[in-house]
């Protein structure tokens, strides 16, 4: 890496011959500007500065550079091929088909139910590595939407098992394979129609298998345990109900030096927190309790007989690494304290490898020694942004339309901002659950576009609203059954304030978002035509009876039992409300948000004699990647350039 | 219909009460501005003004209003249902199915070869109406291309069979079913693969068939006689070769007086003319000649002996009636000399409905009489435009990019034009054979959308290059195995000449067209980039190799015959070229022009760093209808007024 001095040098070297950069002194801010590919799309320049993020795994307890020690396969291996599963038992051993009836309507090993219950897998090890359990989906009765591949010499049709909110869903199983005997056994669930197996986890002793069962209507989770050797259910450890809905997300996970104690997850007081249970169903304790949520459990340490977990107890824009006695309940802050932190706890769980980012650190590693808490720095990413004319980056809270709940937003100004001038303001939102934009990560978070934006003179503004994540169950579920409602309400609050600062122009104020945020922009656009004159939504959910079962249920019933919330919520009855310049885009193979809600909207719109514009990406899914996710970002940029300057 | 001065009163008043127009006085021309809905889209202002077009039908020799007789329905009648044929031999009689096992796959009684050669029906009745001919095609083997319905629940996979050039096309055969018998009789034709069956005659004594067929190359057609009552070959009556095509449009028509003669029509002179042969196969005479052509035979007059016809012999930019003495090959023109002429003979031959238009007159009826040419006027058309502030049409020509062909244009200026201000331009282009633009019709054949753009205070110009139709066989085959190249040299002269005027604005030029006219407008787009600010392509052919067999063959090969000459007309390796603004529009259930064309496009500018617009009209085909037809127009004059004004 160029120290600033070597990159000072050779910007004025570039100067000479370019003139497109300002003289560079030292004690002057050098201004080189962004283009799109400088700040990197679909990753993040700060992690291109730290290749070793991905790169860094444990090895027992030291930690080893995978470039130079690569991670060792594990065996058995076992993966999916074309839907059915495969077994490696050795390096030196052939490959050997598992299952061999599997198509893309009978599929194996992989995730199911659409990845919704934190599933995103669909091999589970057992851990003697002795059996392994798998999914196995039957879609055959699910209807098929005709997505088309326009890229062979003739378009060729590829359908997308997708069920639809209200409509058939798939039928999962599970099963059991003995790899040394090579039998399979499925747990014997009975008629699996309508039920979500989730979270599945192994008992420590590779007995039985634990499965947190959710019903289609989404409002009871049961934890059950099976019999890994004949199916057999033998109990339910648990049962959760709640009048909205249950979502878990989180397998159980045992103590390793008790295997009749495992900690379970649960929402029920309000927050994610871990509740102590035994095998025989009892709650011992309620381990963790405050208005915070848990957010993993990296692991345990044995010796001090305490879990590692990531919270946000010190503030709802942070995630810190605490380390809590299983006995006393006692935690202890782990890390620094500051900012946004992931990690890697080591396998014996005494030393943990923390990546964080403060809003102003990119990114750095410390290794803490989980007893003492003695850190040491890894590594420490210089700001890649040094030598670039860089916005200002604000973060600040308001108060949701509620009158009462925090809500924290960013702001990213102009690099020449000043306060007596007026900027085109765009609020970028995205508002759906499981989400958060705000964080006290570097630059408050904020999305390479805002930089780029910033930097061609407009102001962009982000909030997260209720319903999004990591703020509690109430501020979860007060979305329920009429979604962007309230999210619009606490976005509005949000513009209130904007329109309330004399440098943001009033007359200007744009929106964009994507997927859930394309949604919202859509939704903003036609209920407050006179506030937004110009809006970018991709891959916009048009109406939720488009959406798929898993997510579409939890959060908005059956388009027949919650009929007036599906109505309301629907944008094709407001196309003809749609008054400022309206850019929508979408993948033309996006398999999430279907091509038919863009479709749906526009026929609506030629209907009612509105001009909306809209952009295609061929072959493109739900998000845009690589090459094509800057061509996206330009495309947006102009669209605002176009209309909004 | 109001009289001018009513409507002069009825502004009046509108203009006390709206201040929305000009007061009106007596020799001051009023100023009521078109809305589109003003401008009848998807028919013609001055059709909706003389309702009577469509429903007059010849009663004999007695011209009669089908809101006073209806038209008797004729029986047997014969008809198809989804794709079978089935017969009502009496209005008393059950509707019977002739045919049981159509399908999308294998389809009876419907227009085949996807209407080329001048094919539109399937059925063919026999003079004596006691058998009938009917085209029977098995499309299993052409690839299903994939169009998607997105207006039910989920949306719907509704494939279109499409044999794109150079793959698998389908095959034709020819059936004969005889109505008292019930017996079905196929034409001993043979492997039916590729060859087109195309323009079916009955032999006047119902005994036999005539059919023209060419080969996959279609540089031969063959005139061949079938046996209606075995199906045997009988006779080649005639073969025609061409060193590019060859191109039947017309079955062969026989003398009512003279059952042993017919004439058949070709374009070997040069021009379409007819001969008189005899049904040995012996060519009697060419009937007519010279460098114009045959357009239509209307029928004939028996006691002139006489076929009576329609050419543009007296100007390329008109079609007028002449009766042929079939003996003395003499000409006689029927009706006024001027302007577009179409109608129809009464059944003895005796009578002739002349419907005409002029540049000054919208419509008008005569009925002729064909011996004495004795002419009354039936309906003359008020000008349905006379209370709007009307364009000025302006029609002129210039020589193509060979420096001998005359080329006719029509400029269409602003209602309050003045030669001293500057205006932006549009070319409008079609460019495509088996069209043209210009004409000497009402307003030289200004489309509605022209009046639109010059009301708004645009140019609109209008150009038929080479390629075009009605010119003869040299015209239009100067385009053959690289469609799109000479096509634009000659629109190039077009612009050398708007540049030329003072009152055009060079430096606001734009260029729209659809289909053939879509393909040449980004064809103009990406090899003219510093001359088109702005276009905008409605279904667009982006690569001729995603045409169908037998209009894509004829004109350009195979892409493996010809590789070089789609190579050099496909746009998808000139999106890089892209400079000025591009709207793309395309139906998205448009099974002429395959929305691939789009895609592909679409993804070459995205992969290019290139920054088209586009918009769709779902469940709409190639061309939009009625209230789309609106909203299309529209959406093109707003992507002009944003980019162009």
């Amino acid at each position: 890496m160029k120290t600033r001095y070597g990159l000072l040098i050779l910007l004025t070297i570039m100067c000479l011959k370019t003139n497109a950069q300002q003289p560079a002194n030292e004690g002057v801010k050098p201004r080189r500007q962004f283009t799109l590919e400088d700040l990197n799309f679909g990753g993040k320049n700060y992690e291109a500065m730290s290749p070793q993020t991905l790169k860094l795994w444990w090895d027992g307890n030291i930690l080893v550079k995978a470039d130079e020690k690569p991670v060792p396969t594990k065996y058995p291996k076992v993966f999916t091929k074309e839907h059915n599963i495969y077994i490696q038992v050795s390096e030196e051993a052939e490959e050997k088909q598992v299952t061999t009836d599997g198509t893309r309507e009978i599929v194996y090993g992989e995730s199911v139910h659409r990845n919704e219950f934190g599933i995103t897998e669909g091999i589970f090890m057992s851990p003697d590595r002795k059996k392994f359990a798998f999914y196995r989906m039957d879609q055959s009765m699910v209807t098929d939407y005709p997505l088309v591949n326009t890229f062979e010499r003739i378009a060729v049709y590829e359908p997308e098992k997708y069920p639809m909110a209200g409509m058939t869903s798939h039928k999962v199983s599970v099963g059991i394979y003995d790899i040394e005997t090579e039998n399979t056994t499925y747990l014997d669930l009975g008629d699996t129609i309508d039920r979500y197996f989730t979270n599945i986890a192994w008992a420590p002793d590779n007995n039985s298998l634990y499965i947190i069962e959710v019903n289609r209507k989404q409002n009871e989770a049961k934890l059950d345990q099976y019999s890994a050797s004949n199916g057999k259910h033998l109990a339910t450890l648990n049962t959760e109900t709640d009048e909205k809905y249950v979502e878990p997300q989180h397998p159980i996970s045992f103590l390793p030096w008790d295997s009749s104690k495992f900690l379970m997850w649960s929402q029920k007081d309000g927050y994610w927190h871990l509740y102590l249970m035994n095998t025989k169903g009892k709650l011992i304790k309620q381990l963790t309790k405050g208005p915070f949520v848990v957010m993993e459990i990296m692991g345990y340490c044995v010796d001090t007989k305490s879990v590692i977990i990531r919270t946000n107890e010190l503030s709802p824009l942070q995630s810190n690494f605490f380390s809590v006695n299983i006995r006393s309940g006692k935690r202890v802050l782990l890390d620094n304290g500051v900012g946004v932190h992931r990690g890697k706890l080591s396998e014996d769980g005494s030393r943990l490898l923390d990546s964080y980012t403060t809003p102003d650190v990119p990114r750095a590693y410390n290794i803490i020694e989980v007893k003492t808490k003695k850190t040491t720095e890894y590594f420490r990413s210089k700001n890649p942004w040094e030598e670039y004319a860089v916005p200002h980056y604000r973060q600040g809270s308001l108060k949701a339309a509620d009158g009462k709940t925090d809500l924290y937003y960013r702001m990213v100004l102009p690099p020449d901002f000043e306060e007596t001038k007026k900027y085109p303001t765009v609020v970028y939102v995205y508002g759906g659950p499981h989400a958060h934009n705000i964080d006290a990560s570097w630059h408050w978070n904020s999305r390479s576009w805002e930089t780029y934006m910033a930097q061609k003179g407009y102001i962009v503004y982000v909030m997260d609203n209720r319903g999004s994540e990591n703020r509690g169950k109430e501020f979860e579920q007060v979305t329920f059954h009429q979604m962007g409602q309230v999210e619009m309400l606490d976005q509005m609050k949000g513009v209130d304030y904007l329109r309330s600062l004399p440098y943001v122009d009033s007359d200007r104020l744009g929106v964009h978002g994507w997927s859930f945020g394309g949604f919202m922009t859509i939704s903003l656009m036609v209920n407050y035509p006179d506030v937004f004159k110009v809006g970018v939504a991709g891959g916009a959910v048009i109406d939720w009876k488009y959406y798929e079962v898993m997510y579409g249920e939890r959060y908005m019933g059956t388009p027949e039992g919650n009929a007036r919330g599906y109505e309301k919520t629907s944008l094709l009855s407001r196309a003809k409300d749609l008054k400022g310049r309206l850019l929508m885009i979408h993948g033309m193979n996006d398999p999430v948000v279907l091509p038919q809600h863009a479709m749906q909207f526009l026929d609506a719109c030629n209907k009612a004699d509105v001009y909306p514009d809209f952009y295609v990406y061929p072959g493109e899914g739900h998000n845009m990647k690589g090459h094509m996710s800057v061509h996206l970002h330009e495309k947006i940029t102009r669209y605002f350039e176009d209309y909004l300057k």
